[in-house]
């Protein structure tokens, strides 16, 4: 089974990596960019075939190793 | 308008940002996971309301400094 986690800033947490490309984006002439944020995706190959198992796994991951809670959301998606 | 750009490495390249987290998350007794591999989002905030323009303008974007389109695909989806 296939899942992708989504690990993204909340808002409202400063970003200044998405800041710099922002900048990078303007000074290379790409036009009509408002702002930049920069987040993180993990695409996981799981075994078996227990969605609801799964989920559990990766909700478990994500808070314990993807995404820090305290400045991030995260997503997951099971993907099939 | 807001889009989101994801980039992710070309199967085939070697991730050892993906592999080191594959062994954490084993180290910390998350059952099940097979592999792992890393990627980056960019959420994008644009001006103006003209769809195919800033979709050229992500693909600019992408191509010249997101993405590493060498070893990395990038998708593109703007989100409304």
């Amino acid at each position: 089974m296939r899942a992708r986690v989504t690990v993204t800033l909340k808002s409202g947490v400063l970003d200044p990596q998405g800041k710099a490309i922002e900048g990078a984006l303007k000074a290379l002439g790409i036009a009509g960019v408002a702002s930049v944020r920069q987040g993180k995706v993990f695409d996981i190959e799981l075994e078996g075939e227990d969605v609801a198992r799964a989920e559990g796994a990766l909700k478990d991951a994500a808070e314990k190793l993807l995404a820090n809670p305290i400045i991030e959301n995260y997503r997951i998606e099971v993907v099939g």
